[in-house]
């Protein structure tokens, strides 16, 4: 089953440079033309998604989750 | 009283470009030097802060609100 | 692009069977086989990925935004 | 103080099936009829609320944090 | 169906003192002992909740959905 | 960079009373007027942001991550 597209807004492609595995949660870095972006996603998804330092990955954030400061 | 810094980890420094209103949340459209985020606030945020199209803001989210696609 | 997979551990397969369209967020329901789901996106979403009644989605939701109740 | 209902749109009545208990959060699997719910809650949460498995629950998640992927 | 107690680690008891309604979300301003808090819902589960101004309700949320600013 | 607002509805001033340190995320307790609120955050941004008991902060939340309970 191959997913055409995602409707959240923000999508960030890059690759994976580091993963700190825990034992519930794990926090995934990922390389993209923004700057580095932090995930944390549930260590189960990591080996579910067979996810590794290389992977190429969309990292995609929903409007409704994204606050703003002014400066 | 001014903050020093946000705990979230992804952070987008860039300039409003757009404004959606509507009667309870609104969308907002940030330009930033990689592309565009953006975010649904609440209406009666927008007029506290004063935000405008050309405000220059910080979009940011925390780690966790941030989802994984392998490609 | 296609994207493989998801990291969200709670997937719902179903068909849209409506839409509220709202000026900035549209609440989509979907049928799966054990009940009803909703969905609050952004009505920019909506347009950009052609979602209308009839459309085969998968709805999903991070761990980390699941509360429980006890009884 | 017992509460009648909570807003939340999508809720998920099962039984927890698994625990999987970390330092800060913990995840926890609950069997439904529309199969598996995950949930990751802080790991205080489950000593108060005094979850283990077998505990009856309610799995319950906000409409806005629910993203849709199009097939 | 009662439901004894709700993970969620953060909860405010108060009074509605005001509600804006949207085509698809409202905003519910909740009076408690120390303040006002915020909460924007689906306008569907105010209905179904049958929220007006003067119900009493829990406000709730996630430690996760929770960020932190340093003076 | 100083920040003058951020758009969170729901803002708590506090010190931090406890935190509890993990691989990937750590909870942070902090003493408002409203009472114990608890935020989980990145264990990263600890560090970056230098957070120990003590520190001043606000807590803060966005209105659409604040789910409601009716009495």
């Amino acid at each position: 089953m191959s997913i055409k597209s995602i409707n959240a807004r923000n999508q960030f492609h890059g690759k994976i440079v580091e993963i700190v595995t825990g034992p519930v949660v794990s926090e995934v870095d990922i390389e993209t033309p923004t700057g580095l972006i932090t995930s944390i996603i549930s260590t189960r998804s990591i080996a579910k998604l067979e996810l590794k330092t290389g992977s190429e990955v969309i990292a995609f954030v929903k409007s409704t989750d994204i606050a703003l400061a002014k400066l």
